[in-house]
């Protein structure tokens, strides 16, 4: 007890310095360098807990502040007080989600909040399914996976050679995760076509038609489309009305990947980004994102009932006992593709009643009144250029620092090349000098650009000012 | 930070009360009393931070003490200090495992800890590959993902249809995620044969060469054999040099799913039981099971390496640039079905550190010796039959309990309609009083049995004799 004490008071120290803007970010060292400098090794011997409690500073010392107001790099970032009490509850409590049996409060939490993420969305009553997995990738290869069921039942004996050839669709801004579930669940990552997107990077509806009556000349099924709500990097809201539309036309399951953008329901002023979700036959909502839910907390949301049930159940005898005392209706175990799952409702939950509803709203809010200003800042600022034009619709913020030596070059080829370099060059030195992480990449024929995003509560417009300046005086000599 | 620390003083006084036998290990309420008696809706409004303890208290009431000494009912129990102390610092992390860019020490100790953990399953100089994954069932699934892609990686862009018919082995004893791996990966649970297990629970490896055999007579492809070390049920050991001859003679992947059985590893004791593993492709390894570290932590071995990766990998650019600054290699996100992963390594790595690895192995060989004792103390008592004849082998002590009113029935078939109902009686008796917790379930003609399992390392001799004097009371009149 006095241990454990110990260490908490270690790890409010530690939270309060992750606030302070005065402290690093991230106290920056290579691998090796980290390998060597510590001496991680396991052994035979115990260690005292003295050298526990040493070992838990060094692991804190080089460690990212995620919770830092100037931390931009992940769509996750930010640190709430009660989610993490919440966490810790969890962690003390050390059961798991199958059965009612072993967890019964958690899992009638889960049910609950399940129910009002429904209603959010729209879905009459609030009726359907769905769980809570162990990510937003877990939670799209779920609904692939019921999709799939759905059209094909067989395929669960079956397998994949009893049915026509699959084929899936998505943005080619959408979340890797969708190829990635297509490779596991055996329709391989040729048969996920990828639609064009627009210039903001939504996906092109008429091209999503297209592809569809395409595919089905060849032969093909198409069972599942993909729209994003919120994508990755530009944070683009696919147009789910007319998605719907294509969809019911040719009768395919509309998935939404909100993993990212989902949490915009909360907003009354942002919601109607998402109008059409509600036409939807699942969504992957992670609050563990926008809604700063500590790590991790995705949902995948199912309209039908009973489908999640009878695509993954396989009544194991000894683990869902059909003799028990009390209604089997909470053992939720059986619809999970996990057996043990992780309790992640518990840190939403408190989360959601500490805040209210118009909690989250107002930290969602503020998120997205931060990356207007920033790009309001920047669109006509000397040494910017925009990735794409007109307004944020998501936190994500795309954009090009030209420095004074790339800025004027007029060889196009060569501006391109030595501009690629910058934003990396950029973040290594943010790192080196532990003042502020943003992250960066290249999309499509893009040479790399900074992708802001804001999901911390904590930020504020004096953090956006200082990531310019730093920008600027980290890029000056490039 | 008060508040903060005044759910930890709730939580400290909650950890005391686990560990003190007269407290009840649970305060059981049926679902629907459990709803009404609290308000768990979630609202528009916020709460007051008072509000928030009530919430939690309520929460702990209602929760099952896991770590309480008598508490036998899944194969996770116990909680360990130094493991719950990594947990929260985890929680206070707040990150993710992708990328050494986010999570430099965690990613270096998954590292450090895997090839630890790859040494003591005696690969060559701790040589392959791993992965730290949401469970055993996820682990396994990965496992028959890299052996299919391994066999034919053009799965992977092709899907199933591309290949033949393959077909995965099992005992039907195994745990029940090996069927639905097949199901989610498009295999079907069809070509999911399942061989013989003898009276013991194990596999019989002239069942499995004659299966596979007959397999290929019927131009199916036998890809995968998944070997269980530690049944769920029966604790039982496949025997892994037979299984590892047979896979080798037909060139088929081997797995050992050792999520319960596995930790015996690190008993020089009892090791033995797995003799053959360093032979298999993968395996998985649950150390939140009987290692007790907090839930969850799974991790999923492989003797190859590179192979994850290659089998997994999309290349996302946004989230794995090429032209960061350190070394990629850490960077692990790419090999993974997830996208974010949450950080379970760093409380096994803690608790390593704390207890050595002898500090674990006397944790787990002290498990063994109550299980023993308890084997010792009813395989010849009155009113108890055994499920199997012999020494457990894993903690696993299978038994009927038949009380007066059934031990002297002449009436086979009554007998046995009779003793069906006395496990679940008894259970609902142990929850409503509080006193105990242990599993039952059916397994193929045999009714309903006690599954006695140990895995708490604060369980002693007085707890086991506990248990059978509560069984006998709590029956007495049935």
């Amino acid at each position: 007890m006095n241990f454990l004490q110990e260490v908490v008071d270690i790890l409010l120290a530690y939270i309060v310095e992750s606030f302070d803007r005065s402290t690093k970010v991230i106290d920056f060292h290579y691998p090796n360098e980290l390998l060597q400098r510590n001496n991680w090794e396991l052994s035979d011997e115990p260690e005292t807990l003295d050298d526990i409690l040493i070992s838990c500073r060094a692991t804190l010392k080089y460690a990212i502040k995620t919770a830092h107001p100037r931390y931009f790099n992940q769509l996750s970032t930010g640190l709430d007080m009660v989610g993490l009490a919440a966490d810790w509850l969890t962690s003390t409590a050390n059961t798991n989600m199958f059965t009612y049996e072993v967890a019964p409060v958690f899992v009638l939490l889960e049910y609950v909040t399940l129910k009002k993420m429904r209603e959010i969305i729209g879905w009459q009553d609030g009726h359907g399914d769905g769980i809570f997995s162990p990510g937003g990738a877990i939670s799209n290869m779920y609904a692939m996976l019921l999709a799939r069921y759905k059209m094909f039942p067989e395929v669960k004996e079956k397998g994949m050679s009893s049915v026509p050839r699959l084929v899936a669709f998505t943005s080619e801004h959408s979340h890797f995760s969708i190829k990635k579930g297509a490779a596991a669940l055996g329709i391989g990552t040729e048969s996920v076509i990828c639609i064009k997107a627009d210039e903001r990077g939504k996906m092109i509806p008429s091209d999503l038609e297209r592809r569809i009556i395409e595919a089905k000349q060849k032969g093909y099924v198409p069972f599942f489309v993909s729209a994003t709500a919120g994508t990755t990097v530009y944070g683009a809201f696919d147009p789910l009305i007319a998605i719907a539309d294509i969809c019911k036309k040719h009768d395919v399951w509309m998935h939404v990947d909100g993993a990212w953008g989902g949490s915009l329901l909360m907003s009354r002023k942002h919601r109607w980004k998402l109008n059409g979700v509600e036409r939807a036959n699942s969504m992957t909502w992670n609050p563990h994102k926008m809604m700063a839910v500590p790590l991790q907390c995705s949902a995948l949301l199912v309209r039908e009932e009973g489908l999640m049930q009878s695509c993954n159940q396989m009544q194991a005898c000894y683990l869902f006992q059909q003799d028990k005392h009390y209604d089997l209706q909470y053992d939720t175990g059986d619809k999970a593709l996990q057996c043990g799952r992780h309790v992640d409702i518990f840190k939403l939950w408190l989360m959601w009643r500490a805040k209210g509803t118009i909690g989250f709203e107002a930290q969602i809010d503020k998120c997205l009144e931060l990356s207007e200003y920033l790009y309001n800042k920047i669109k006509d600022r000397e040494g910017y250029q925009m990735v794409f034009d007109g307004k944020p619709q998501h936190t994500n913020v795309c954009f090009w620092y030209l420095p004074p030596g790339v800025r004027y070059l007029e060889d196009k080829v060569e501006r391109m090349k030595r501009l690629h370099k910058v934003a990396p060059v950029i973040k290594a030195r943010m790192m080196e000098y532990g003042t502020t992480m943003v992250s960066y990449q290249p999309q499509g024929d893009k040479v790399n650009f900074f992708r802001m995003v804001i999901s911390n509560p904590a930020a504020t417009f004096e953090d956006i000012d200082f990531l310019i300046e730093e920008i600027e005086r980290l890029g000056q000599d490039l």
